[in-house]
């Protein structure tokens, strides 16, 4: 299953609910234990890369952590303001 | 399926090659096709993010990018150096 897949299944059906969304998702397979996790810090400086290119709300992020033996994953699930209210350019 | 299940099924499955690895998927579902993507450029963003943690050789990153009708992904895997190799403290 390609990762395009997983996100097409993942996502809600209705197209009456069709916001922008962005995701991101990090997972660190770790083989050394004795370390502190870095990614909650990481996330903060992530959602601070995203917020260069579009608005985000706090009330608009929801964030899941898993852990376990070998790998932690963080995932970020952000709804875009509609494009009308955008108000930043991209400068690309 | 949940999303550490997902990252799971994807990873090899020889403990013999037990390095670590960092994955980020960022997935972006558009609703507005005229503006341009970001995701380029926010990939070498994320980019310079992760190398304030880890030390990440332009060798070890695999970059792939996919785009369909109403979304596209960005997928980003990185094998990280051996903890020995690590001269980066991370300042938590």
């Amino acid at each position: 299953m390609s990762l395009l897949d997983y996100f097409r299944k993942s996502k809600p059906k209705s197209a009456a609910i069709a916001k922008e969304r962005l995701q991101i998702l990090v997972a660190h397979e770790r083989t050394a234990r004795n370390r502190p996790s870095y990614l909650p810090q990481l996330q903060k400086e992530l959602l601070d890369v995203i917020r260069k290119y579009v608005n985000v709300d706090q009330d608009a992020i929801s964030v899941n952590f898993e852990q376990d033996e070998n790998q932690e994953t963080l995932e970020l699930n952000i709804v875009l303001p509609d494009y009308q209210q955008e108000n930043k350019s991209v400068n690309m």
